[in-house]
């Protein structure tokens, strides 16, 4: 059975937490809504499941997972699915919440970034809420990134396996996304970055672990990925920097 | 063994869902900053393991749960968790995922009903964000708020068991969850909830039923549930409903 994953068609955004684990794993999936609308994808595709769409798993957003007739979704419980399906999660229960529990929190940092530059409204352009912009960026990359950042170094830390990734001896999709969120913030953050990002040794092996591994490394190098923009989570505004 | 809740003393906050579930089931649990610093309680208890605890298991944020040397945390982490345990969760593997998606947006939407008060940051008072507060709101009620609560609606229709809960015939946690978001959102947003709840009866009816169970109502009596107030994640700034 191939996974069909439904997300915006021309970003990364949340849907890349779960391409990489896709991609990382070399697993058969489709990301229908990138195909074309003669072969059922386009946004279409993603629209038709989204609105009202008669299903007993009405899914509130993307990114969804079509699985048979189940939908599933919330990006990190999609990955939470996934996990022992794909060799990304560990054996155990305790493990296996305790990884969910970082990824939860992972995705409250997406959520933090995204709001750096949509502070007031995601239905309103930045251009409308800039101003307000301006004062949550400072404020996120004085107080919370730090925060946040720290933290998952100190997971790092805390692991009895030292073994430089999140949880267990063994690459977990929480450290997929590891990667994607140090590369997001070096794309959006890029002097901050580059001033503060040696505070994180920890997290920025983690990143280039991940990167290295040859079906991942072979995934960025394709135009499956997409690149970073300004439609997406992590911006680069330059102003935002301060 | 009981279970011990770590959140902050004087609020209701994300530390409610969890109240909740033990109350309504009449589980044993310590509700531990709320005891007197003299017996191990206090801020001080929940700030000796939520800062830098030599711990496998660090959590980033109250509340979190104490289970034998192990901590578990993010709220609908730990719902996920004593579900089971608590006879909150439905019994097959598809259903307590589907679950879980849903406690997850539930929490979404309660970080959106924070962010009303406080779009710039956390770590600011309400007075000095208050201008954003009040744009911030405006879009809240009239997009996100009417979004969130038709899919829940929707969610209660969709559910095949025509039980008038979210998932199966039997109450789970999201059911109790969802008791809390009205009775907080009535709170903060009167106006609001009084022209407009009507649209959502299937969510009133479930705020109501959960409301009836003896032992929620016995808890709602009693001091143990803390009253809502403006350090609070649902807060009432009659200015924010325009």
């Amino acid at each position: 059975m191939r996974y069909e994953l439904y997300y915006w068609p021309t970003i990364q955004g949340r849907g890349e937490f779960v391409r990489l684990a896709f991609e990382a794993t070399g697993t058969d999936y489709v990301d229908v809504a990138r195909l074309p609308e003669a072969d059922g994808g386009g946004e279409a595709a993603l629209l038709r499941l989204l609105d009202g769409a008669k299903t007993i798993w009405p899914p509130f957003a993307a990114p969804f997972l079509k699985v048979g007739e189940r939908l599933i979704g919330q990006t990190a419980n999609i990955l939470q699915y996934l996990g022992p399906h794909l060799g990304l999660a560990p054996r155990g229960t305790v493990d296996r919440l305790w990884l969910h529990q970082l990824q939860l929190t992972i995705a409250d940092l997406v959520g933090e970034v995204h709001d750096t530059h949509h502070p007031i409204a995601s239905g309103l352009y930045y251009q409308e809420q800039k101003r307000e912009a301006k004062r949550r960026s400072a404020d996120f990359l004085q107080h919370r990134l730090p925060k946040f950042l720290d933290y998952f170094e100190g997971v790092l830390d805390a692991n009895p396996h030292r073994s430089g990734l999140l949880v267990g001896a063994r690459l977990s999709y929480a450290d997929l996304s590891v990667f994607q969120l140090i590369a997001g913030l070096r794309y959006a953050f890029p002097r901050t970055m580059t001033r503060q990002e040696a505070a994180w040794p920890g997290l920025i092996a983690l990143h280039d672990l991940v990167a290295r591994q040859p079906s991942v490394a072979a995934y960025l190098a394709s135009s499956r990925r997409l690149p970073f923009c300004e439609e997406d989570v992590f911006r680069h505004y330059p102003e935002l920097e301060g």
